[in-house]
């Protein structure tokens, strides 16, 4: 998965194009063990028909295609394995996190050099007609939080040998990945024992007003997301608004929003604005999980210092603290760089922070 | 002067409409001493013939339009008057700055009570064919910094009944005319003394790498600037780029760039970077004016705390600390609010920040 | 008052001296409106004695002496003025406020120069045995929100010409002072309908973890509050853990803490933490209130930007995000400066920024 | 070295304890390849005569102890090795980086679990009567810049088999050692390539002014340095002073200051303000070294988020943003932590972070 513009469309949406700094890094790998011989594994699709997901107002296919990466050792060894699920963002699916090969040249460079131990990745379908999931739980986007509870990893445990416990269950995610990621351990420590997520979004309040973002007037006149090509923005406040803001009798969209239209003007609306904020926002969920917060063995999340939308340095640097009042441990790492361009690079977030925090935290063998 | 989209079009590019905000606030006005009678004043144009600015390469208009607003009692009093020269921001000239009559309403409401005694305020013609002045002296863009101080000021106390003393000159501005504004104080403190910048821009590093914003990509296809309709930043670019980094020899835009085209990939040139970076960056040109600030009576500048660019909040609160560290008293507010919006409400920051201001600093009677 | 280092002990404890920028500001003061003449009030001290605070256990005097600032026309005009209510800091009480002649000053100076009309001053006495109050309802330290609004406003509307409506009552407070301003504002929408803070504390969660700060260890070894002398933070820390970590059985403070000693070794104890953290801080307290906040007139505050603690700099932000989410439209500035020095001099924030609002805001005649 | 009160006396200094946050950090360490036997090395202390530092006004002794740590295989490999040159803080010295035993620890885990290659490591001795140097260079106290190139670095490669280029040389450095491996690495690129500095301090403006820090009237009032015995601030912005604002003819400390007192009062210095700036900020450096940072392998500092002197945080991010601008790579990362205490645990920034930046850009075998 190398990043490219098609499927990361914030960039086009942001008008801007950082291609100045990631030209210019050319970091010489040399790792302290390399030369070693890489193995190689295999990536296989699995369907899996969701029944949960049934329950939506907005055309989810219910037919999911998950991708399994199975390492190099898997066919052999008779063995059972740790799983990472990695939580996809929006505008992409499981197909483009593999395409290009490079996810997995790193794990295996990973695996061949030290740095972690072999595991099973999983990367669960949160594809939708609009923008894919927000990883919440609506009966008007869809259930993704019980769709990947209580069908995903069921269905990945019965088809893999996988190390059925929480010690030895991993989340990772980017983005609005990295937010599911978050909100499914701590809502989940018993499935789950470890997360990391990587430039993860809906962490918490921003640094402008949230209702500052969106085209209002163009969304109040939409008769549908398409018309709204193009501005990803004003799209994912659409299903933003659909999955906390729902409201059965109002097309096109079925929900309310937090500017509404009233005799021609814009108004904001407060109610509306909290209850989609306390919809979204982790840190105002927190509290609600903080007994989980003790169980889980390891979180981590990273941002990338320069990020367009400097609202998410901001928010996930509260949350960090947040998770301090609490006494969690955890890591909170801001790095110099540009959007997520540094989390697939040769060794960038995902081999030389990802990988290391994983080896450091989940349970790779058990013994009967 | 109330601030709409289509004299600040920096909202469009930005893509963001941030109507929720503004649209609340209705604050009601109850002055210490309202109630009080409202007199007129008078705005004329007048023209100016320019010989500096034959000097550039991008097509000016020689003629230029200054508007000058005359206060209520200036017909009848015989008197000389301290004279506040008003730096509009790009995309905008002095035509839009009196257009609905809100900035001499709101003059006339400080000089009726007493927020204020009476004083002259001109603007100059800082347009251009293409973005507007960026307040720079330049061969290629044009001598504006030249043509304030040799030919803008001297005309006006040539025309008017003025205070022809440093003491009673003022300069104001918004945006790039903030910038205009303050940079033409530090040069010229034998010229004017006093200077309020509202939400100035250019003044120091922002967030994010400045390569960070325009669209290189299109930047480097362009023919001609009209290619860049829509996309102010890009626009901006080639304006900096023409005014800082000219290059006779480079068709069409004659001037160098930051980022580079190099066999097909754009690549960050430093030297070029921190050449224009010093040319447009007011905290990189202090340290030439040290003696000058001195000299100063009042300097003042504030911003919006929402501002989308949070590189302008950034880099407007570093140069009040690089001002600091020359000891110079100065006034740096950062205000709630998004834009600009705050400076041309009824209580807004003209109203209420920058008319007591210079009612503090500026010398408004001279006894010979 | 003018700011000392004997009623602003802070400056001590930070073993701070920030003299340099004070030293240099030397503002000259032009009123729009000056040379008009002076007329002066007069400062009355008025007995309570409180039947509510006789609920603590830290031996609070129930003869609690109130401050009471009448303007110049008050005796002889047969009026009924505003008043605002003004809410001390800690380690300080009401004879210092007035102690210097300066807030007289500043207020008779805005009186004659139409910045706003008259009103009343009240400074309640807020003064303890340890560091004075918190602006809190405590078994423990004193229930001091009930005794401002049970016991001191009607004290004073049967004492003085009062226009006894919420229209006309402010709240004004500096630092801990502030923290109450705000608190007592956002509580009693019924009573007060004005109220700005000057550089409160204690509005949010600040940049540091909270435990950061006291020294634990002297904390624990502490018999009494004398014993930690000097080190004021510890003993704001120990008046938070009584007011808010109540513990009757528990001598020598009656509390519990943040950071137990367990065994040796301190030990964070996240329940009480977050008890305090809900307790203090008002950015926690907001969701209960949020129908009040729209019922007042006039809602601001501001900071130093160069507060050596500069958790407050960030809380009061994240405090002005919080309102924001509310709709709830506010001032809040941030300005040059260190500490509170800037709020009392010729042109500060007391003069140029609270008298303004409160003139703009406040209803000070009534028609019947 | 594990992180005690004695050698890091900042901690006592700012009045904070932040005992909460490490307590409760206890980590389970499992390399992806633990479980190898870990071999050892061995400190050796080498004496070296200066003859440099004989040109000084505080006494320095010139009798330097050097701390060379050789790795498990240098007996018997007969190969040669890169050095690692650690820049201590000031109030410690070679002795303390040693004396826990944990640095040697950590870095024998490193070798043993293939993190990094062997190397040595070397600490300079950079202890004085006063706070001990600040990597400058001065008459006053000490030209230990050059100490470290003509002095340090020959003797050294004279005593060990090292690998004697630059591509096998790194500096690292903590806190004023760290602002010492940076200064080093970008004057002389033709010795060191690779530099890593874990809390860096110096390397810019920071939050607040500069004066705000030290005690001014106590520095005015002191004989010796040992009468702000316990105020660290204070001494080391004697030393500052010393260094870079030198008089001969001015007893006791033989310097200027920023904060001059006249005829009673202390009165800012903006010229000795900006020398002191030049001298002290690396930011304000890198213009004299531009050419020279291109020719880096690797730079990388980082600094905890919860530095209880948040300027440090503001400086080291503009430092990074100032690398940005010359186009230069590097790695700059704030993590969740107070003070330094995550440099020494046991999958701390040193092992964690440092190391393996080694590995990836250090030369440690050179095929003649």
């Amino acid at each position: 998965m190398t990043p490219t513009k098609s499927i990361f469309p914030l960039v086009i949406l942001m008008c801007m194009n950082i291609n100045g700094i990631s030209a210019q890094i050319k970091v010489k790998a040399e790792d302290g063990a390399s030369g070693k011989e890489t193995k190689h594994g295999t990536v296989v699709t699995e369907k899996l028909t969701s029944a949960i997901l049934r329950d939506n107002r907005i055309g989810l296919d219910l037919n999911r295609n998950i991708k399994v990466y199975l390492p190099p050792d898997y066919s052999d060894s008779g063995k059972s394995y740790p799983v990472v699920y990695f939580c996809h963002s929006i505008f992409q699916g499981p197909e483009q996190i593999f395409e290009d090969g490079n996810l997995t040249k790193l794990l295996e460079r990973g695996f061949a050099n030290g740095v972690v131990k072999e595991f099973i990745l999983v990367v669960g379908d949160y594809t939708s007609p609009t923008t894919g999931s927000l990883y919440e739980n609506s009966r008007a986007t869809g259930r993704w939080l019980d769709y990947t509870i209580e069908e995903l990893v069921p269905f990945i445990d019965s088809r893999f040998r996988t190390l059925r416990r929480a010690d030895s269950r991993a989340l990772a995610g980017e983005m609005m990945g990295g937010r599911g990621a978050l909100l499914l351990a701590v809502q989940n420590p018993d499935i789950f024992s470890v997360v990391y997520a990587l430039n993860p979004v809906g962490v918490g309040t921003g640094l402008l007003p949230i209702q500052a973002y969106p085209n209002w007037q163009k969304i109040h006149q939409a008769k549908s997301i398409g018309d709204l090509e193009g501005d990803h923005i004003s799209q994912i406040f659409i299903t933003m608004s659909q999955a906390f803001l729902p409201n059965p009798n109002r097309p096109p969209f079925y929900c309310d929003f937090i500017m509404e239209m009233e005799t021609g003007e814009l108004k904001y609306n407060a109610t509306n604005a909290r209850k989609q904020i306390d919809g979204f926002s982790l840190s105002n969920k927190l509290d609600e999980y903080a007994e989980n917060l003790g169980k889980l063995r390891g979180i981590a999340f990273d941002w990338a210092r320069y990020d367009p939308i400097q609202d998410h340095v901001y928010a996930t640097q509260s949350f960090s603290r947040k998770l301090e009042t609490f006494g969690i441990d955890h890591e909170a790492e801001e790095y110099r760089g540009v959007y997520w361009e540094e989390n697939w690079t040769e060794n960038g977030r995902f081999y030389s922070r990802l990988l290391p925090f994983f080896a450091r935290h989940l349970v790779f063998e058990v013994n009967n």
